[in-house]
């Protein structure tokens, strides 16, 4: 790394002005705190058209891969975005050639990561990518450095604030999902297309990376159970009230002798935890682990200020020589570990049936979960008008995923039972 | 720094016991992620009595500097505490020896930080100190590292977990705080001479380290205006909680143009502040900065696990090359910034008067805060035994500390005032 560290940007979103934002204006402080200056020798995006930054004495191309071979960069910030094409290119060929790589793609992290960090590590240059996880929280650098001595035991975390801004309007309005999205689009805060947010997908790259930080395993995307929240009702949001909960979509990650647990779903948070009470834009990750006990960290998830603010602290580490293994250990020693079944799950879950207003539901529902040895905490049945169908909420005992839903499985066949049973996950700490 | 990495440790109470157990634990996994193997070279103590732990074949001293001398390690472990006589010998010896220095040790640091930061910068050596604030939570390295890019504007922090567990306990129970903090010796939160902790003075040792990091100053624990928890009364925390606050010890430090404001004292938290919610012998930071927003970490605070993972984490960055400038740049380029006078404090305040239930009381209290224009936001007059002293809750829109503490001067004066008037600053989002 020469006295000068040369940085070459391809992406000019939000995320990319953010980013030229704080090293123009940062330059002397950065230079002290780092004993390097920062030059921007190169600029990629699709048009050249004015993001409101200077950007006259940068270099422009409109090929990041042209960008790269010809403006030679120390450190190459790929903010494109996307798994596969021209990010996955310009981020190979950058550590192919000898490049540091500072990425906020979380998508490209969680499906190429470990091929990616061996391209680096052949190198000897660094791939960082604090910015692809909870936005403006440390989160990485917290996983792999400041808690490298512990066991992780659990990682939890709201990742994705289109979602817990969803989730939180709805609880304080009690307007429904589609009305929600609707003024979470108006504001910015979800895409015309939501659905890599509200299908749970981003929150799944996210927590297939926090999995491999955590865990020391090579990030499987494929092996997360993901759900999302198109299905939640503004009824699950205020029984969840009326229980002592807070209805939130977790991303959650755990390693149990059955393999490697990853999951995104709505989970009931108790009203208590610290997670219940993160509301709308912000994000959070809850760590447990051994010696330390458990650790939270919370900010803003997403957005100009905050992604920019991780992608400088990437460069910064790679200035200060901090390119070691991307997933906190060598490629080689990261495991490939399978997937634990989610049948083996063992918790407590909240359960919303609609049935039919007749002698003996109950005596059938519940003779059928006893079947299965599954036992409840509680039984919450609301009044209705009279001939419509009733909400029926159990809340069940620790009991394992497998024998819930086959016992759900026969409930949903009985003619009393008039839609699909809703099963939410309750979050236990 | 060789392949494998010499540690010796001074200190062998439960922090640098549970070092111990960490390295003697994780020797492969720390081995794997650093690329490194670490080797206990000396261990000192003043006495070799059995701890738990298995040092037959780590050679014993009873003085640190004849360890350093005579086990020449990379890196000495500080847990000896206190902010001169031995600690302050063996860090300088080390520093000036060359060796890297990782202490949990916030007295020392806070009075002597500038010139060991000299030091270690003159031999080219790191001195690190997560341990010594917050204990687990990673909040130094996410100052210096994780928001590199960002202006800090405040650092508000729960710093002490003896204060906030007796704090926490008093809303619990209503006792008093001599019951609380007697509980809270018996169960070991508490040290039998409590006064560093419930006087404040650990917090400010934390909140100097903390500005320093942030503000890019050098740490002027003689700059931090002190108050402690005695005297609070279950009376101020039930009338907190009827306002709508939780009361806590906070530690918050910023910028401003008349200097650097650093402090400690009961701050009354509105309920839906995160910091509110942070309760028993957690610690939690709050950093407000640009352009990421608002971080907060909160997790243990001191104890073995936590207090060793941090100093783990400190050997773990010296092996990887983290040893940059102490406190996130050169010491010649820390300012010396002058302390913000108190009186300059913008804010609101809580104020319990004890009053003798006489005609004409109100209107003669304010008309004095009138004078110095501290208007009113909430007045609360509460009934008591006949002829007993009145308690008069009063909370002040922002006013300047100041005139607020002119007016109660003048107030204090009345000879329908019981007792001296009591003020807690109203923590401010």
């Amino acid at each position: 790394m020469s006295i000068t560290t040369k940085i070459a940007i391809a992406g000019l979103g939000t995320v990319g002005v953010g980013v030229v934002k704080i090293l123009q204006a940062k330059t002397a402080e950065l230079g002290a705190k780092l004993g390097a200056n920062i030059s921007l020798v190169g600029v990629c995006a699709r048009s050249s058209k004015d993001r409101g930054v200077d950007l006259s004495n940068v270099p422009f191309f409109t090929d990041p891969c042209e960008m790269i071979r010809a403006s030679r960069p120390d450190v190459f910030v790929e903010l494109i975005g996307g798994s596969e094409g021209a990010a996955l290119d310009a981020v190979s060929l950058a550590l192919q050639s000898g490049v540091h790589v500072v990425t906020a793609n979380k998508a490209l992290l969680a499906i190429h990561g470990a091929e990616l960090a061996r391209m680096a590590e052949e190198s000897d240059v660094g791939l960082r990518f604090e910015a692809a996880v909870a936005g403006g929280i440390p989160v990485i650098k917290a996983l792999q450095e400041g808690l490298v001595g512990n066991q992780i035991i659990r990682v939890a975390g709201i990742l994705n604030g289109t979602c817990n801004y969803i989730l939180s309007a709805m609880d304080k309005t009690g307007d429904d999902f589609q009305v929600m999205l609707n003024k979470a689009q108006e504001l910015g805060y979800a895409e015309a297309d939501p659905t890599f947010d509200v299908d749970g997908i981003d929150a799944a790259h996210k927590i297939a990376i926090l999995a491999s930080c955590a865990f020391g395993t090579i990030p499987r995307f494929d092996h997360v159970d993901i759900e999302g929240i198109r299905d939640v009702t503004s009824d699950d949001i205020s029984f969840a009230r009326e229980l002592g909960y807070r209805l939130k979509l977790l991303g959650v990650a755990r390693r149990n002798p059955e393999g490697l647990e990853q999951r995104v779903h709505l989970a009931m948070v108790p009203d208590h935890e610290p997670l219940a009470n993160v509301d709308g834009v912000f994000n959070a990750v809850m760590l447990d682990a051994e010696p330390v006990g458990r650790v939270m960290i919370d900010g803003r998830g997403a957005g100009e200020g905050p992604t920019a603010s991780a992608v400088v602290a990437d460069i910064a580490d790679i200035i200060r020589g901090m390119n070691g293994p991307s997933f906190g250990r060598p490629v080689q020693e990261l495991e490939d570990v399978g997937a634990a079944p989610a049948s083996a799950r063992m918790g407590a879950y909240y359960i919303r049936l609609s049935v039919k207003d007749e002698p003996g539901v109950l005596a059938g529902i519940t003779s059928e979960l006893a079947d299965k040895s599954v036992s409840l905490d509680i039984v919450l049945q609301k009044k209705r008008d009279p001939g419509a169908n009733v909400p029926l909420i159990l809340v069940t005992h620790d009991t394992s995923e497998g024998d819930l839903r086959a016992a759900l499985d026969a409930i949903a066949k009985q003619s009393v039972v008039a839609e699909t049973p809703v099963v939410i996950r309750i979050f236990q700490s």
